[in-house]
């Protein structure tokens, strides 16, 4: 048995995924939010996740924990790959193998014990980074995926997977978050973050935010570890 | 860049994923082996899933931690759950939400990492429990789902998802697995077997067990925990 008005939030503690809370709480969804700590260099991020939880009235916040930094492979989870600071060709270093996957697949389990109507995740496909995972037509396999998995596919009533700023641009999740009331300085964006949970102001996600902000017309209210240009 | 004759192979510790590494090794893949500790009742199983690897040649064996305990709603993971000892109509109890996509896509990543050609997975349509997610058309549309999830997919080279005993009935992997020299007293099925790694005797998953070793007319070896009718 599935309950429409009840979702499962994907929240890592960034700007996409806070918009995203706000989107769900506004549709006036009972939001479980959930975080992934699978290995990541720092946990700002995770705390970040925390306040905005709070912040935005989700009904409960769930830290799930998978150990991706065992199998490496990205700069996000291997101290021995650098974060890049200038934009390349090709899918970046900082992708996480099956990251949105496994994510997804998590959030799939704690949706079907909830009983939960809907899944929403914060990919974005415009002002992104080249990620595989972040494309409309794997959120609609995955969809798919998860009517056949489940126990409520089977009973007939499938899950929705939303990813409601897919085709936005990042100028126009910043403006969306800001009617909705999303309190940004709360968030952490940045691939490097320090233990403060201040932005190294140069990697690619820090670079998309900046734009994002300035061609939103809103003052950026990112900590930033230095001085940037 | 993908190795064709690498692969991961999802091992439980039980009777169908032994033979399923024994299917690779036979196919003279390097397989390496992912156990997932995801909060099951007892680690019998888990302890089993190192001696068939070691015993099989694979080239490592991996376990990886997901806490599914703390989200419930199955018998294997939540205590207050009883395990059915009788066939009954629908998904069983011993169903855990989203189990094997979340399997699934913690050896994507892995398999991405490794540069794996393949990933194999014991499921089996036949003389299984009911679970939604051990259905060829799910195994289908996640083998979709890996294309469109990871780099070796955006660059053309999609991994593969092998689930060779899918139409397999239990009899038919154990004479298949006997040929290969799959050892199956090392293997442990029960969904609450004790400490030492015995079975019940009763519940679905000894049924089948053991109405398999029957119809393929090989000895029992599984260790049970009191004489069973």
């Amino acid at each position: 048995m599935t309950a429409a008005n009840r979702a499962v939030v994907l929240l890592s503690g960034g700007l996409d995924s806070a918009t995203v809370l706000a989107i769900a709480r506004h549709e006036g969804l009972e939001c479980h939010a959930l975080s992934v700590a699978y290995g990541q260099r720092h946990s700002a991020e995770l705390e970040a996740a925390a306040q905005v939880a709070a912040a935005l009235g989700a009904a409960e916040h769930r830290l799930m924990r998978v150990d991706l930094a065992g199998i490496g492979g990205s700069a996000l989870t291997d101290p021995r790959i650098a974060v890049p600071v200038a934009p390349a060709p090709g899918i970046p270093a900082t992708y996480v193998p099956a990251r949105n996957t496994i994510m997804l697949a998590l959030a799939l389990g704690w949706a079907e014990v909830l009983g939960a109507g809907s899944i929403f995740i914060g990919v974005n496909a415009v002002d992104y980074s080249g990620y595989p995972d972040c494309r409309p037509e794997f959120i609609a396999v995955f969809e798919e995926l998860a009517a056949l998995a489940t126990r409520a596919g089977v009973e007939g009533e499938a899950l929705k997977i939303r990813a409601p700023l897919i085709s936005w641009s990042k100028a126009q999740i910043i403006q969306a978050g800001v009617q909705l009331g999303v309190e940004y300085s709360m968030t952490v964006s940045c691939y490097q973050a320090d233990a403060q949970g201040r932005a190294c102001g140069r990697c690619d996600s820090c670079r998309l935010r900046r734009d994002g902000f300035r061609d939103a017309g809103v003052p950026d209210p990112t900590r930033y570890a230095a001085a940037v240009s």
